[in-house]
């Protein structure tokens, strides 16, 4: 088989192929700047690098610039467009609907783009490179795949909010919970990686890239998670402030005047680390400048591990217990000293970090334990792949459906 | 020394008698509904309980009344206003500014006017009582204890939200906390119950009652608390909704149209237990609805009991440890089911509680011990008394005060 990974964004689009008799080539394009000047696209794969300008236009050119790009003769990744067997979609928000990865029809299609309120930035075009797809390869089953589904299994009390109750029965307002892709992915590698299945274990995942959350997987199934609602609650991330009083926002409506709209802004754009640390949103250059001595940039550093670190106190309270802590996506992978500040204190919770281990982790792209060996808690660097996941579970929904199928049929 | 605490409310004024001579023999007033119909003052002392309606009046009349009753004959509380030798306010915000207790001169009084943006629905009206009772009590020290001072000491990484440090350096919003006098009396108290010093811990200090707070203590100092900028953060609460993902808000004001105020009104007065309940904001009734079967009650009743555990668990990785947690105010006091559910599955940390003494430990006012002899953690229920922690900071800050002055006079 051979699967075909999108990801759609605002002026994005993301793609990856997986062959199943080749499962460690992966290809990777990305085509940027979609709709105005500078449109540019980037593939990676076994036979090398392609990058090229492409001239202004719309979704239509940009899917029409990436089939080119994969039958390119040098890149040899495949030679017509038939050669793809399935498409998997990555979709934002599956809502209350979606708690699991489903086959696209016509009422898929619909019930993702009613769940655009919940998602008014991603899923509208999630829901457009679908339809485009469908156009360019008419002929292939394709797949949704959602970042909110692997947080289907939280409790109630988990995902409720104190609020009226018709606002979670009638509004769907509670914790739905992102980066489920990533979570669920990198809980599956690690117990593998222990030879154990991912059911014996009770699992802290820190996804901290330039968004950044918190998971906690108890016996395979996601608990609980810091991002809620939207992708703006927990830890403090890139440019977005994570948890806050809400009488915050009172106050500022109240005493600065601000609208709705620039209180959004202000959040989700204006903080972080970039607020906090008046410097950048990078976690490299903020670290950089906390080793230097600027004492904003150490604040916003020191702030952001702090919240990672009662996360994780949080969540080994909420399942009762903790076999494996794990640290992923760009800082997660990148930044021992993140990691090693985040951990401090956590001695009291079986979490005993091997300085050295932690130190040469970093960057790589196997699964690293950097836990001591006496320590109770695993505590494990793995490489996140939310494409490879999206993969699986297209081909997983494809195996399922025509096992229904052919089962209807007998 | 015979000193009268004061908490001036929106429509109420409560007021202690604490007598150095009698410590235990305090006398409590309380008079409500001021400035509409139905006027009335209740106090309860060692000699009995007054009880009777007030004519319509303003504070002035409410002071009026209150000396009356505390000269009553048969009340026995003090003979003439001049038994009086200092005034203690509970004040609920000091700021940035104020970060203990202080003697009160107008400049004082001003300071707590200025922080009324912070406070709009406390401040001035403590602003107004200190006013009230300088001119009933003119010739005697008056004394500001703030409910946000113990939690002075915070670490930055403790105080600071994710937001652009503009808005903490100029605006001052950060975390301020509050019942830090309850935090800090029930701590104190501990200590004395297990024969030890503060400094020689490490505490969790959970007030539950109508609002609700966790707070961190170690060695003495309030590290981190529940509660925020505004006491509408952290646990959910009678009415208050508590953490909550801010985006929710954007969502309310765009997609109903809700406006800053009807939020404000949502999430402080419609939410936390009443609103998941849909029955009661008093914790009695929504256990006793959850008895019965009652779905929404359970879940509200649950997801209570989950963020205090979750609480709790991130306050021992930001100590990295624990040696007491403490639970007090009505609910903390008074519901063996809500500290029990709370508790779950935190054994992983050290806290073995005793199901037994934990059934018998409600109501009293007695300290008492709840977990097992063999639980690492001690757990204690501690009632609470913020009145007598103003008393006793009224007179620490007068005889410090008077050091002060005749040191400087030699
Ligand atoms: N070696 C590193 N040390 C610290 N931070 C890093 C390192 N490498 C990447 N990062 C951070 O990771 C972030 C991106 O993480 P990534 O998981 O790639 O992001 P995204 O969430 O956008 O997919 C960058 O903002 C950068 O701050
Ligand atoms: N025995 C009890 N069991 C459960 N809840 C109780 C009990 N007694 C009092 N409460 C709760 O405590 C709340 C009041 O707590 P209290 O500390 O007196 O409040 P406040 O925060 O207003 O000072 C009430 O709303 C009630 O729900």
């Amino acid at each position: 088989e051979c699967v075909l990974v999108l990801n759609c964004g605002s002026s994005s689009l993301k793609y990856s192929i997986f062959d199943t008799r080749n499962p460690d080539d992966t290809v990777h394009g990305h085509i940027e700047s979609i709709g105005t000047y500078g449109t540019r696209l980037v593939q990676r794969g076994p036979k090398g690098v392609l990058a090229h300008e492409l001239p202004q236009g719309g979704y239509a050119e940009a899917f029409g610039a990436m089939l080119s790009a994969l039958m390119d003769p040098h890149a040899q990744v495949i030679r017509e467009a038939s050669a793809i067997s399935a498409v998997g979609h990555r979709v934002v928000h599956g809502g209350r609907k979606f708690t699991g990865a489903v086959l696209i029809d016509d009422v898929v299609l619909a019930g993702i783009e009613l769940l655009s309120p919940l998602a008014p930035l991603h899923n509208p075009l999630n829901a457009a490179g679908i339809r485009e797809a469908r156009r360019v390869f008419p002929a292939v089953p394709h797949v949704a795949v959602f970042d909110t589904a692997f947080h289907a299994t939280l409790p109630s009390h988990a995902y409720l909010y104190g609020l009226p109750n018709e606002y979670y029965e009638d509004k769907g307002i509670r914790r739905y919970g992102f980066h489920g892709l990533s979570h669920n992915y990198v809980s599956l590698a690690a117990a593998r990686f222990l030879k154990r299945r991912p059911r014996e274990f009770k699992i802290v995942s820190c996804h901290l890239g330039s968004g950044a959350s918190v998971c906690a997987i108890d016996h395979g199934r996601s608990v609980d998670t810091s991002m809620g609602f939207t992708p703006g609650e927990g830890l403090i991330m890139g440019t977005r402030c994570g948890d806050i009083d809400s009488g915050v926002l009172a106050f500022l409506a109240r005493t600065e005047g601000l609208s709705a709209a620039q209180i959004d802004d202000l959040l989700n754009k204006q903080s972080g680390l970039f607020g906090l640390s008046g410097i950048s949103s990078d976690m490299r250059e903020v670290e950089q400048e906390a080793d230097a001595g600027d004492a904003e940039a150490l604040a916003a550093l020191k702030t952001f591990c702090y919240r990672v670190r009662k996360y994780i106190g949080a969540y080994i309270a909420a399942m009762g217990g903790l076999d494996v802590l794990i640290f992923t996506a760009g800082i997660g992978q990148g930044s021992a000293g993140v990691r090693a500040t985040a951990l401090q204190g956590l001695r009291c919770m079986g979490i005993l970090l091997d300085e050295e281990r932690n130190r040469a982790a970093s960057g790589g792209t196997e699964i690293t334990r950097i836990s001591s060996d006496t320590s109770p808690v695993t505590v494990l660097v793995v490489p996140t792949d939310e494409e490879r996941m999206i993969a699986r579970e297209t081909l997983r929904t494809l195996s399922r459906d025509y096992l229904v199928r052919t089962s209807e049929a007998c």
